[in-house]
């Protein structure tokens, strides 16, 4: 039995900050539905002006993603980053139908954890999100962090062009590819090697890693990089094998993009990408609302009798939203704008 | 040596409809580079009203998607879809960041069909269009019906959400999987089993065939399915097995869709879809202009400096957005909306 939990989100935001789970949990689950609650605790997360360091994980379904985050757990409890031990994970599954904060579902994931009060895990399925999981995703970490989260690791579930935006908007992405012929060829087909911090070869100890290593190689001189040549970092999460080396590569990215002040410019292009996208889903909103309304609702159906293509009826809408404005001669969208 | 082709698409698309295949080539060139013209290639063929019956093939790299297209343009070329023998194949990459119609490189793609002026083959990037592969795929496809090509194979190159929604806008789609442990449950977590008309289990003489078949009809038992319950065919396209029997599975969801009406329908449905993409590709270009402008450009500067967050930046443009047009009295988007 557990003492209830305001509905406020503002007090919510207070209980969690004191360092109840339950609380957290229930913020989380208010990001995730999206609508004004969300927004309120997302107002709150940003003003207290904490940050977390994120680290995304994402590669093939069957890589090992999950054994993988299991075991940088374990060297973020035993080793921190920055001198904390506290670490918070984001399971992000776009296709997942399930909301909610099943808590103990969360750390059934991760069994080597589900008793240790300083790890919080939560997967995120985010569909009610307005901007879907690219705006859900940043403000769950701002959360956390506010809640005193140091670092935040998103695992992401398959790798949809969803899940690949997610992951890059992490500061350190990790990508993982498994030994095998065209594995490494797979990860740049999906994008995936555009977006690598650094690459692991989890399973290494399977036949093929020499040659994925070679080939990541290969591509990666093919690829116009900056400063920060991404490394490739062999382990075998199973029994636990490479994972301390990895740590050190996450902390060497994290120390270099802090030393060349890459941290503070990307956070910033990402908020700005955030905006742009709340922006994007807000219109979207209007344009849906306008859509049902008349005059607009003819332009629906001239488009679906084959009187307009879909650009003339976007330009008609448009031009009926810029006008809309003088409520004495309100335009017809479906008046021709020049003489056929 | 080729007589030179008019640079009007007016003029481009006559000599196309008239048969000749560079002029094709040259007006899928202007679709997939986006702008004034494609909009013109695109209103043209809007125009002519004709319509193909498209097929997108789409599934896992690897899945032998490629193998199988070429085997369905034999069909396509000696079995027909309602009495035409022409065909047209649209592969899509939208990962390619080569753009342009090397006629030759496509037709490589299909050696065996690389001398058959019956068949049209061409694949698509199309990084520069206004709202992405999902309108300027529609747009291709209407191209390809207006030069009477009745039948459009549409083969996605990935499994990404941008690849998936373009299968997904054909009239009949095609999942390909393989025999494997846990092919259909990846299909099942891309979205692949939501869009399917159909299933191929290609390579069907490999280990493990059946296991995927149940597991399908297991998905596909627990999903709720309208009238149509997608059949699932095996193939071993390399030898050209089973192939005959997808084609028949092609035709007899073809002839359901037009008997039950849905095909008319579904249409309108993707055309309103289309309409709505123009629409919000239209608006974010607007808001790209108006973010270079003052007093917008502040919005962006408060939003770095961290005295708003992405949610009130938003909130600020859309206002400043409305009151834009009275001159007289310009809003400053900085301006606070209540006292603090």
């Amino acid at each position: 039995m557990s003492a209830a939990l305001p509905s406020d989100p503002a007090d919510l935001f207070e209980v969690a900050r004191a360092g109840n789970q339950s609380a957290l949990a229930r913020l989380l689950t208010l990001i995730e539905r999206g609508g004004p609650r969300s927004r309120a605790v997302a107002a709150l997360a940003f003003r207290t002006g904490d940050t977390a360091y994120s680290v995304g994980i994402t590669g093939a379904p069957g890589a090992g993603k999950s054994t993988l985050t299991d075991r940088l757990i374990t060297c973020a409890r035993t080793r921190g980053l920055d001198g904390s031990d506290r670490v918070a994970v984001l399971a992000i599954d776009p296709s997942s139908p399930y909301s909610g904060g099943a808590i103990l579902g969360d750390r059934v994931r991760m069994p080597s954890h589900a008793l240790d009060d300083r790890v919080f895990i939560r997967s995120m399925a985010t569909r009610g999100h307005l901007g879907g999981l690219s705006v859900a995703v940043p403000d769950a970490v701002r959360v956390l962090a506010a809640v005193g989260m140091p670092v935040v690791l998103v695992e992401t579930v398959g790798v949809g062009q969803q899940e690949v935006e997610v992951a890059a908007a992490t500061d350190t992405t990790i990508v993982v590819v498994n030994p095998g012929w065209g594995d490494a060829i797979q990860a740049n087909k999906a994008g995936l090697l555009e977006i690598a911090d650094l690459f692991v070869i989890n399973k290494a100890d399977r036949p093929g890693a020499r040659e994925t290593r070679r080939d990541l190689e290969l591509m990666l001189e093919l690829t116009d990089l900056g400063d920060w040549r991404p490394p490739i970092v062999e382990t075998v999460a199973s029994a636990g094998e490479g994972v301390d080396a990895l740590w050190d590569v996450i902390e060497e990215h994290r120390n270099h993009q802090i030393e060349s002040g890459m941290l503070v410019e990307l956070r910033r292009q990402r908020l700005e990408r955030e905006f742009h996208q709340i922006l994007m889903a807000r219109l979207a909103e209007q344009i849906d609302e306008l859509m049902t309304t008349t005059p607009f609702a003819g332009v629906t159906s001239a488009l679906a009798a084959g009187d307009l293509d879909p650009y003339q009826a976007a330009d008609r809408l448009l031009a009926g939203l810029r006008d809309a404005s003088d409520p004495l001669d309100p335009p017809d969208p479906l008046d021709p704008p020049s003489t056929a």
